[in-house]
């Protein structure tokens, strides 16, 4: 098992890439789909953003350093890797407040319309965003089962929205497909790339979406709570109108009329100030993750789950699969149910084996192909099948469950 | 003059400060109220924040390094400088969105009501904010003068909106007749402290405030677009209701539920995932100005802007003075009206000494009490006597707008 990870990695293209990381040793991270790993260029790049920008630019580094600019920059960037153009994307805010503009956005585009379509188990925040909706008075939820989507459409429907990649289960949705029925009752769609962005081609242009959100500090390595991106289509830039209308959207900020006038572009999904510290790191995620290239670190992902199954298999591990078995069909990630999986993770992480529980009984295992080689999965499902197979988990201290896990 | 302001600096009770923060040297800073100093703490903070608890503590941070608290802790430091108790106030997204979250607030708590009444003139994204409601067709705005404020209040309010300290001309409302006066209409108030909180004691429990937000990155050091703050008086905390129902702001966010479910107390005002880079460098700031203190603050504040008027008088500059003459009534600021304030705000800049322009005639000058010497007042006001007595401020380069100024 251990030779055939060697094996592998020595073929591997993309492991030249792992320098370009700050891991620490000894360490085998699985969870690069919660919070990406520290981009080594990035300590530096932050001390020059902090002491240099605004220590001695201070004020003047809003045109002299481009703050002004980083957000449409950065989307600019984001752009390519999800098959959109330059001027469709933007850096800002969260997911969540993402969500809430786009959703408005749809209700004004659709008069008449208040369904906002979703699937229940969603990742909470998408769902949570509707529900703010609804406090309004605006939309009106309807959740249907994944396989019951394409029925639960009709032309009620404002929005359907929903997450390419699932949190929990990396089951990917078609959303080609579900684009496409959702058009033809005069739904718009809203994608959630959250757990795609920078771990696979997304092709946003090829299957005429509409609108997109996704998250800065999974795959895209831009640092705990990143600001995220969105993404709205050119065609429908001229229409939009989404409510939090605040001065870094307007047209001329620097006028202070007192009148909101949007700016023509993608730049009126902007708010407030943009977080500058927050945009500097993600940036230097985002430079490098386009570098190595979206397609090769989705051939990498593929190979890396594959080669845990296989490693699974070997070690003789019996485990409820949650993911789709075929990797063409799931994001960057392996979740296996299991009646003990918080004590589990929780062993795990004891051993450096760093993977997630996702409540109430999932283990879910992410592999960033930007940094981890194929050794580390051979070792990780070892330490898993000595877990499970000794009574480790079911130490005391393994099954205390922390405050937030 | 300039001993005079030596006598003032040897007896400044807060001039050990200034070490504490970075400074370039030979730069005479008047935008603190725009873009606060670099605290001299910062960068080794950020440091050990990117690179031990990000990158070597990764995701295991969120509980170890205490990431889940941040934004209340950071809150709860705050509230002092506002007279509010530590639970009513936490760090979160922007002063856009706070605002747009506490507008939409009132007007749950105040059905019936769809009045939001505000100044124009305002700081424009809080009216812009207002706007956004009114896309949704949930708000009308309602603008009144300053001084018609009082009597545009009736029982159509759901919320009384302005600015502590106007952002242009630093001219104080009273916060305590305001706010008595919108209650007794039945109207909810709600501060915007951003060129306030740092410079000067606010005491929002004494005046019965109901809701504040303010600005992370002016005095409070913070970083360029800083999170911001948003403060609920506590006794509203159970019926408040906002839309920007995130993930963040669940009463058990990791329970996965398809449900909705608000924090009890503030933590419900926050949507998404936290931003840490964004909050370490804001808690570094705060931390300084608490240590300093607000009430010193101001006294050096009112003092800097004395002086700086005895200079201009002393030069015989004969300056039209839009801030109110009396300190007492204006935030850490002085305006001055001149046709030609954008070219006389460039040519200071070309002699280091940064003030700002705010469209389309005020040249505005900040005193940051926290790290300003009464030398570079004198010096400030030597420099603008230069520049509006000689012909320098007539150069071409300096009468060229930036795209964004």
């Amino acid at each position: 098992m251990m030779d055939r990870a060697r094996e592998l990695d020595a073929a591997d293209p993309l492991a030249k890439y792992r320098v370009h990381f700050i891991l620490p040793d000894g360490l085998i991270y699985l969870d690069g789909n919660s919070l990406g790993a520290l981009p080594s260029a990035t300590p530096a790049v932050m001390q020059r953003v902090i002491q240099q920008e605004w220590g001695e630019g201070l004020i003047r580094s809003w045109n002299d350093a481009d703050w002004f600019e980083m957000a449409a920059r950065i989307g600019g960037k984001i752009a390519p890797l999800i098959g959109a153009e330059p001027q469709e994307v933007i850096a800002c805010d969260t997911v969540s407040v993402n969500l809430f503009k786009l959703i408005a956005a749809a209700l004004q585009m659709r008069p008449g319309r208040k369904i906002i379509l979703s699937e229940p188990g969603n990742f909470p925040t998408d769902i949570y965003m509707i529900e703010g909706l609804e406090r309004q008075g605006l939309a009106t939820q309807r959740l249907a089962s994944r396989e019951d989507v394409p029925t639960a459409l009709d032309e009620d429907v404002a929005l359907l929205m929903l997450t390419h990649a699932h949190y929990k289960t990396g089951e990917l949705f078609d959303m080609a497909a579900l684009t496409k029925a959702a058009h033809e009752v005069g739904a718009l769609v809203l994608w959630d790339l959250s757990h795609s962005t920078g771990a696979m081609p997304v092709d946003l242009g090829a299957i005429g979406a509409d609108f997109a959100t996704g998250c800065g500090y999974k795959y895209l390595c831009g640092g705990p709570g990143a600001p995220a991106f969105a993404f709205v289509a050119e065609r429908h830039h001229r229409d939009l109108k989404q409510p939090l209308t605040g001065w870094f959207g307007h047209a001329r900020p620097f006028a202070f009329s007192d009148e909101y006038e949007a700016a023509p572009g993608i730049e009126q999904l902007q708010c407030g100030t943009s977080p500058v510290l927050g945009l500097a790191a993600l940036e230097v995620g985002v430079d490098l993750i386009a570098k190595i290239g979206v397609k090769r670190l989705h051939l990498k992902s593929q190979a890396l789950s594959e080669f845990f199954l296989e490693c699974v298999v070997e070690l003789g591990l019996e485990l409820e699969l949650v993911s789709p078995a075929d990797s063409a069909a799931r994001g960057s990630q392996l979740s296996f149910r299991h009646q003990h999986a918080y004590a589990i993770s929780q062993a795990l992480i004891a051993r450096d084996v760093i993977g997630d529980f996702r409540a109430p009984d999932i283990l879910r295992l992410g592999f960033a192909p930007a940094y981890l080689r194929f050794e580390d999965i051979a070792e990780a499902a070892r330490h898993l099948a000595e877990v499970i197979a000794g009574e480790e988990w079911q130490r005391d201290e393994f099954n205390r469950r922390a405050a937030v896990t």
